[in-house]
């Protein structure tokens, strides 16, 4: 149906109204006393989000621009680099890490699975010398759905001492508590389509202390991302290039928003909207592709048996106007993805569910008690 | 006033209401089929107005990010490049080029005037080997207002042979001819807050096939900017990463007003505009910075002498809510700049003219006839 499109892909999220509307306002001059209250306010409020008094600093670009940006300020061609690949975005970042020359050890585990966080605690116990530079790691893998354990890598990169840990929050910050200053997180890289619930366009890096001494002899070559120069601006309530003045009026609304909800209900309606997806994909025993133990707070993805992933995704869009998302490279056609990131709420969980339902008996795929996805979902929203 | 303020900067450029409201639209997926879409129409409509048959890439970034990425693409460490250098973005190429490393010679002219194209003629001419790998050329220095002589500076180029010309057309796409295909442009980088008539946050560079053979011997590190990358999705109708979905509603709604008001309108219309701002500030008075031989088509600075520049910029905000761009750098307070780039019309420049006068007048400064300023506007508008 025209225009009545639902999105449920890792992003672009779901945008609020108010948002929307904030973007619509006509821009300002991004030198003006006006705009620099608002970068002042932005600033804060992403402190806030961050848990962190070190800098956050916001970029016009996308998440990989971000993390780019907190891969290459901090190090130097050669350095050595741990880098956890259990998807899409862990392989990313390996590429980008060999682009620069980074000498880089993946630590893998199969799409699907969680990092071990054992092998990282190796790996650093091992290097006496203290040779490995920087772990860069992405918490929430949104080609999988798959959470690692990043208090436990962070809890082995801080036994090291010296590695600076590098974070890929893209779907994980504003879903699930990332606490950068208790955890000690030196730089995090976000995206604002995703938990910021704004449109995309505008990147994130939150740099500590420890990173900053490591920027002083990283040589890189850089310009356009090069953070000591948004830094240098932030701390005078400016930006060293002309910023995304409409997005940065969404996210102005956007993290009022998130300010009035609070982080811990945030959290807590994300926990509910994986649990409650979880419970409804069970119960209609579409197989989860991520187990319970590193479900993502922000994409359930679901490998569905007898019946093509691709053929369920069009379906949903179809006839109930729901985007999911497929799976990428080798796992297309064999998953798709549910995002619940962002402005979602409770009724989108079960609007979902109803309609995955509704799709698998159209299908003829599904085996499963019609209403039994819905109630399992409705169970946990009751809190049963 | 509240709400009510006018935007006479060289950028953000005034916005439209329809692409205002175009950007009010939920997103969608970036890559599903409908978005795939608009991505092919924007690239059809991007490539007629750089009158190219090049590829045009789009990135999320500043129009500083698509000069990086038009530098970094197509040139190794140590290569030599000419960069001309009269304001302050000529001089933030220069600053790109040195921090990757490339060997630079700097042609210079003092802010305010325009570089001359026979030094760019001297230097490729004497360059027998061939070592000069590539010119870089901000078209409209938007710190001054001076329109440099791409087309005799590009003539040397193209007597040369063998070195790319690279473009900054930041504030010179959609306010004066391009033709990018005609001349041989290799690399034209442009910012979407400018002629574009859309908020900051989307970039574009245009590609020659003798850049993209250029790119693949270069050698310098990128990822988020390598524009392979773009050109391999734009082929497909897709992007490389996540692009920033909302302004890309609002390029679209923008180019579709392009279209209908035609590329030789818009030109006149800046060329009148242009000509009327130099006419009422002439009748004023008030000297202007650039020659009139160099003028840009987007912005005019003018150099007030008895009062200060600063003044008469918080004079026009405060009383008539007409934003104005000061000077940058050493020109701070020196000179002011009027932006007539994108979305003006006629009666924008009357009231700018106006409102200079009437603040003159408050200020003490003006030694002009009264309505002398508006006079030669409107003398132009008649065209007389």
């Amino acid at each position: 149906m025209d225009n009545k499109q639902m999105l449920m892909i890792p992003g672009p999220t779901p945008v609020p109204e108010k948002v929307l509307l904030a973007m619509a306002k006509h821009p300002i001059g991004h030198r003006s006393g006006e705009f620099s209250k608002i970068i002042g306010e932005l600033t804060e409020n992403l402190k806030w989000l961050h848990q962190t008094q070190n800098d956050v600093l916001m970029l016009t670009a996308s998440g990989t621009g971000a993390m780019e940006a907190g891969i290459i300020n901090f190090l130097s061609p050669g350095d050595r680099v741990l880098v956890g690949n259990n998807g899409k975005f862990g392989d990313r970042w390996a590429k980008v890490s060999k682009a620069y020359g980074l000498t880089v050890e993946e630590i893998k585990a199969k799409w699907g699975k969680a990092l071990d966080p054992e092998e990282f605690r190796a790996k650093l116990a091992a290097d006496s010398d203290k040779s490995i530079k920087a772990v860069i790691v992405t918490h929430s893998e949104t080609s999988t759905g798959v959470l690692n354990d990043l208090a436990a890598i962070n809890t082995a990169v801080k036994e090291h001492g010296e590695a600076l840990i590098i974070v890929d929050a893209v779907t994980s910050l504003g879903a699930v508590s990332l606490p950068v200053d208790e955890w000690g997180l030196d730089v995090v890289g976000s995206g604002s389509q995703k938990g910021y619930m704004i449109p995309p366009g505008l990147a994130f890096v939150s740099v500590s202390a420890k990173a900053w001494k490591a920027y002083e002899s990283a040589k890189m070559p850089r310009f356009y991302l090069d953070l000591k120069k948004y830094k240098k601006a932030t701390d005078e309530n400016s930006s060293p290039f002309t910023p995304p003045v409409n997005l940065m009026y969404g996210l102005q609304a956007s993290l009022q928003m998130m300010q009035a909800e609070g982080l811990d209900n945030i959290f807590a309606r994300h926990q509910r909207h994986t649990q409650a997806t979880r419970a409804a994909m069970k119960a209609m025993n579409l197989p989860l592709f991520a187990p319970d133990e590193a479900a993502s707070p922000a994409i359930t993805a679901v490998a569905p048996v007898t019946v093509d992933a691709e053929k369920i995704r069009g379906a949903m869009r179809k006839q109930f106007d729901i985007a999911l998302a497929g799976g990428q490279d080798h796992l297309k056609g064999k998953i798709f993805r549910i995002g619940h990131l962002g402005f979602v709420c409770d009724r989108d969980i079960l609007s979902c569910a109803g309609a995955l339902e509704s799709v698998l008996l159209g299908l003829g795929n599904s085996d499963a008690t019609p209403g039994a996805g819905i109630a399992a979902a409705a169970q946990v929203f009751a809190g049963k």
